[in-house]
């Protein structure tokens, strides 16, 4: 049975960001009108920020905050001059999202704190929880943006200025809603990082697995591809002298998915690619469509997959352009490369499922998370816990209170070997 | 070389609609931002309506409007109690359309009377010219608005209660710029009916013949689909577990256009098939579609091959929904059979192309025109003239002057033919 405290604490919380405002505590009560919208720097963002800090406080933690509006709550450890265990997740939302992505870390990671305190487990090296800014990017147009900040991938300055919808700057934003510090941490300082999330996927529910250890978070590229044909009348122009841009188009889906799923039915890769978005001009439906623009996006924990299926695009885009005579141009939009995790963090998962009787898996994360970024600076891993229907970035996101509970044991246990070392 | 007359008559005309304000005489003056806008019942179109009227006044003949601001030019004939012969088009555009479609058919007709009465010639058969109103559908919705009125296709009461984007009904529109009239027109009175267009597809162009002589308007079927899967994210979301609304619409729009080609290449079928609508949610590029909609526009001279090519599609739509376990629905907007015109009329067309020595070809019609609503009252026959690229329904919408003569002299030996019999 799970923590009553934890549970307290998901449930209180579950009410922010909520129109009409409500706590929901089971996956009955979604309602897909009313999930949560706790966007960076929002009122809603503030009071779910304050909630945790008191709960932090109470903890005994040691509360600072960075310029980027990222929160930390440390305990010492026995020894000085030794490298922390760094861990947390993020509090902000998308629109109209659920409850537990990114909170499900936070609260996990203090009530880990309070379990680690009631057995009186000392410590070596420093714990200290981490909230990130605007993971979502919902807020700023950027993802990851606090942990983007913290880890130096951005310069402090065009982060400060970044503007909201509203076009108030992201310092002001956080001045606004008291959360702009002086916090400086020195990045060598940090030994370890390790982020509990939900799966977004459905792998672990679909498995009936409780614990996924992540192995590697996805590489991503997204391509736009924009075709020219010609518009024309519908009932006018013969068969044989259309220059249809949706046609193409059309082509262009049907073969991504067919060359994707190739590659994961025969080399086993985990490659997914898809078409999300496609405009459309001029969209009436007695008009041959003269212009279509699709965004692709495809990703993959093995890079080479990644590009070999960029070029078969390209290939394919060569062939459409000579076979039906139109213009096609695309542009990569981003590419990032997959990002492996530390072998000796998921080490320390598995010997903590093991150690716990709980079943596990090796999984790769299809989404990005702040761990990507911290990754890049220390020994970093993940714990995911199983999403219901692998549904994410909804209203009726659900993660069972029993897998929560395994799930925050899972993480008090890791945390206990690697603040051991 | 053209008649000066009829020229000076459809450049004057070209600047109704046009803003700013020019006239165009050749295709090398044509500008893809300011074509004719000349909706029906505005302002532009009361202009050119008002121009119109003059000529057919100075040319003798009889005004009259009837309640559905169609406008009727008539000249007596040497007989009594014997059908007249009614020939004209309209004079309304698509937003931002070419100069010539509908308002050549209106002036080629008035100037036909002008070549009749210079030779003094003597028609048995009364001479009707006809002016219908809202033939584009922009203003009210519905395409052949006046023709279909006027025909008894659409009831008085609702036509004149039909309400444009501003909320005003058509009754207000044609009393506001002066077109509600009190003409009621005994149908049976009208003997043969003809229509002078341009042709709106790229046949003749490309053929280089002048002269189309219509044998059928198309039959058109339009049909919205709808398929229902499932959002997902596109990052966590296995190849394998997509219900992916996109991948399955694009499979669609991939088996009509090859479906739609093998009725043209094995049957020699005047098919044509479109997908020119597409309406995606969410659509985002990190998203599988969760819902798209299409529209899909598919005609022929044959009802026959409309219906094979509906029944295909909808075992199309049968098999995706057993394999890719989505929901699709379909709704049937529009279906109209074809309209094969008189057989007699499109002999007096040839003979009088022979007679002039001009090249002819007999063509279909995959355009809708108000010739399809008098075929079902009167014999009737429509003339093409070429389009410049098979272009229309945009500014670049040309026909070369020399082609606008040897039209204007097949209609009026035409009519020779028709109103001696």
């Amino acid at each position: 049975m799970i923590n009553s405290r934890l549970k307290a604490d998901l449930i209180h919380s579950s009410q922010y960001g909520r129109n009409p405002l409500c706590t929901v505590s089971s996956y009955q009560q979604l309602s897909p009108d009313n999930g949560v919208s706790r966007i960076a720097g929002s009122l809603e963002n503030k009071k779910i920020r304050d909630y945790a800090v008191q709960c932090m406080q109470e903890c005994g933690l040691q509360i600072s905050i960075d310029s980027f509006g990222n929160i930390f709550g440390r305990k010492e450890g026995l020894f000085k001059n030794i490298g922390s265990v760094m861990f947390g997740s993020h509090l902000d939302s998308v629109i109209n999202g659920g409850q537990f992505d990114g909170a499900l870390g936070v609260f996990t990671a203090i009530d880990a704190i309070r379990r680690l305190n009631k057995e009186s487990f000392s410590n070596k090296r420093p714990l200290e929880i981490v909230i990130f800014t605007g993971e979502e990017g919902s807020a700023f147009g950027t993802t990851l943006l606090g942990s983007s900040a913290f880890t130096g991938y951005l310069p402090v300055e065009e982060v400060l200025q970044m503007k909201n919808k509203e076009g108030k700057t992201f310092k002001d934003t956080m001045q606004e809603i008291g959360y702009y510090g002086i916090e400086k941490k020195d990045l060598g300082d940090i030994a370890y990082f390790i982020e509990l999330h939900i799966e977004q996927g459905p792998i672990l529910y679909q498995e009936k697995i409780p614990i996924g250890i992540v192995e590697s978070i996805t590489g991503l590229l997204w391509m736009y591809i924009t075709i020219t044909g010609e518009p024309n009348h519908a009932g006018t122009t013969p068969m044989n002298l259309r220059k249809d841009a949706l046609l193409a188009a059309s082509s262009i889906i049907q073969f991504l998915n067919k060359e994707a799923k190739k590659l994961v039915d025969n080399k086993g890769s985990s490659t997914v690619a898809t078409v999300g978005k496609l405009d459309i001009s001029p969209n009436g439906i007695n008009i041959i469509p003269g212009k279509v623009k699709i965004g692709v996006d495809i990703r993959d924990k093995k890079e080479d997959n990644i590009h070999l299926l960029k070029e078969k695009m390209l290939e394919k885009i060569k062939q459409l352009i000579e076979d039906l005579k139109l213009n096609i141009e695309y542009d990569i939009a981003i590419s990032i490369p997959p990002q492996p995790l530390s072998a000796e963090v998921m080490e320390s998962i598995k010997v903590s499922a093991e150690k716990l009787g709980y079943k596990y898996k090796f999984i790769n994360s299809g989404a990005t998370h702040d761990a990507q970024n911290m990754a890049r600076i220390t020994k970093t891993g993940m714990i995911f816990l199983p999403s219901i229907n692998g549904i994410s970035h909804s209203p009726l996101e659900w993660t069972d209170w029993e897998d929560i509970e395994k799930g925050a044991q899972v993480l008090t246990e890791t945390l206990k070997i690697l603040a051991g070392k």
